[in-house]
């Protein structure tokens, strides 16, 4: 009566990649400073192209310095914006790597609690909005 | 061959407000700083308990001061998270009145679209983490 | 500086349906005792197959008796869960068309609010537990 | 080849909690007339302020004569809504939680099976207003 | 500390169904050319109107040729927007389900992935395009 | 009583272009053989990292033989998924775009229809395997 989420295609391990592949996951271990390769990597390494892209905009926006770009926002803030998209999906792998990071950072409980508070706060009120089809106040000034 | 989003509730006008509503509203225009009350604010007063419970978690979440409790993140962040939150849910409403929060506490465009990419990005990752049904690699330490 | 929702195909003309689609027209009116077929069936209806479809699980649920069947839930509830969920997704169509019909019915401003505000609290939960991951308490027991 | 959904988080025990939070918990059990908090409340606790907006806001809303309220809709108009949005938006906790509350209430499988389907019915309308990006029909009359 | 998905309801099981359940399970089978009835279907049975309406609906598009129809797209085009959908909405199930139906027609996980790419690049557009609120450069011309 | 989608930000005009930016819209023009640059690539070029992400992404993925790529799926297969896509989520600005493009490549109205339909009819079982909490038949056994 129970059963798990189930992954629908076998990752590549790390010691299977090659060329392209391998060089990616060597880059993704040395710009995360980490140990492995996440499984996302590994899964979408079964169309390398698709490796490349996603990996190239990842890195250029969230490992801004490794990508040689010179960022408008902090790690922390980044972070946060990852958390809040991943939990108005609903999405189970990034919400757990994207608190993960956060902790990482020192971001404590209570903080977390803001930031979900705030998240959960707007997704009521985008519903409200929506669900009464408010029209805007406002013409924003943004040139 | 054309149609407008057309709002399906009269909101409440300033004027004819009395009571808890009319306190509502004043306190609005007081802790926000501005000299008129918002669409969504005017409209929720149609049910008036409604107003009070948006109110009173709007204005703990994101005007703290006011509500007498100290944040854990700054006034721009937690307008970050609001249009994080309201571009993945496309509220048209939500995404001019945060893009205008934002703009009021000197955003400029670059930033907006730093913000922007990175809302793009992570709704890429999360559908990819999603449609693959990647199993998660960590177990976040927050205790 | 502005636009329009744009309709992307244009809508079978009443007086163009023939066959099938004339029939279906006129039963859409019959069945909601209206004297003209809203948009979404003059939409759909470029696509026969698909208006055949879609009539005869609309006209099941949601006019039952037409259907000869005996519902388990009132109109009201009916049309309260239609604008729950297309508030929910943000459908501006769905939303203009059930707040039009629940007003038909009788609901007044008030109530609507206190399904708004209901509609609004779940999608904040929602986020919440989503966000944090939180583990079923629960198992429902129903057989 | 599996993976367990995993809490973000560590809930709150009931006997680690103090003060408010405590009371809140205490409050909560002798609402809802159960023996225990659920793990959502005991979640959000890490963050006292999250956990008195969102109870004081749910209780209004889905307990009101406990909060000293008159509702306009009855407890199980209210349950469903509640399963409405969390099946379109695909919440599992919430999905478990309200099917149970549901079931409390008297609401057989039959019945859910319509609830489902309307709400399923709905989803699909609302993709398709969408998707043609249909016009509206009607200018609501609600005053 | 970790947690199932938990269906909320028993699924019918085969050998229990009798009359219009069983004739649309034997349907089933025989329509998708399989020795089982898929948990879905069974799940639905629980409301026979809800599976009656579903299966000839999902009949109808998804098998056209047993439905007597003359489809126009091929079964390869109709599942890709099936788990287009289906991982768009994080739908775990439908996901798994859909991914299995495309290795079957022979679709290799070079492709698969093209395809996810493809869905994840347009969830990363779409929220742009919402996210920044920007108006339509077209008038589609379909007649 | 009536509003518009309001863009929340001044699209860079073509004229204004210059250096990597103007490069990027000639090489706009020219791979999608059209004689204006779309407001989408205008709006995003107010960030010209974001451009040039977003950019290279989809040229590769939707443009392949001008990113000197072999693509597995045909660009009618392509279109059907970006506009799949944003149906789902009622992308506006995609969903007049990507129909326009189906249609510029012969889709005739029927089968806009037919592709429709399964989309909406997969946002119904995605709603009710999820509303449900449906439990996996298959471990899909791609490689």
């Amino acid at each position: 009566m129970s059963a798990d989420r189930i992954a629908t295609i076998r990752p590549v391990e790390e010691h299977d990649a090659t060329g392209a592949v391998a060089a990616i996951f060597a880059d993704i271990k040395r710009t995360k400073n980490i140990d492995f390769v996440p499984a996302l990597w590994r899964t979408i390494a079964t169309n390398p192209v698709q490796l490349e892209l996603v990996w190239t905009t990842l890195k250029a926006l969230m490992h801004p310095e490794a990508a040689g770009r010179t960022p408008r926002l902090d790690p922390t803030t980044r972070e946060i914006i990852a958390l809040a998209v991943s939990a108005t999906n609903g999405c189970s792998y990034c919400i757990n790597s994207h608190t993960a990071a956060l902790c990482k950072l020192g971001v404590d409980r209570e903080t977390l609690g803001e930031i979900m508070a705030i998240v959960g706060l707007f997704n009521m009120t985008n519903t409200l909005a929506n669900g009464y089809q408010i029209e805007p106040d406002v013409k924003p000034p943004l040139d």
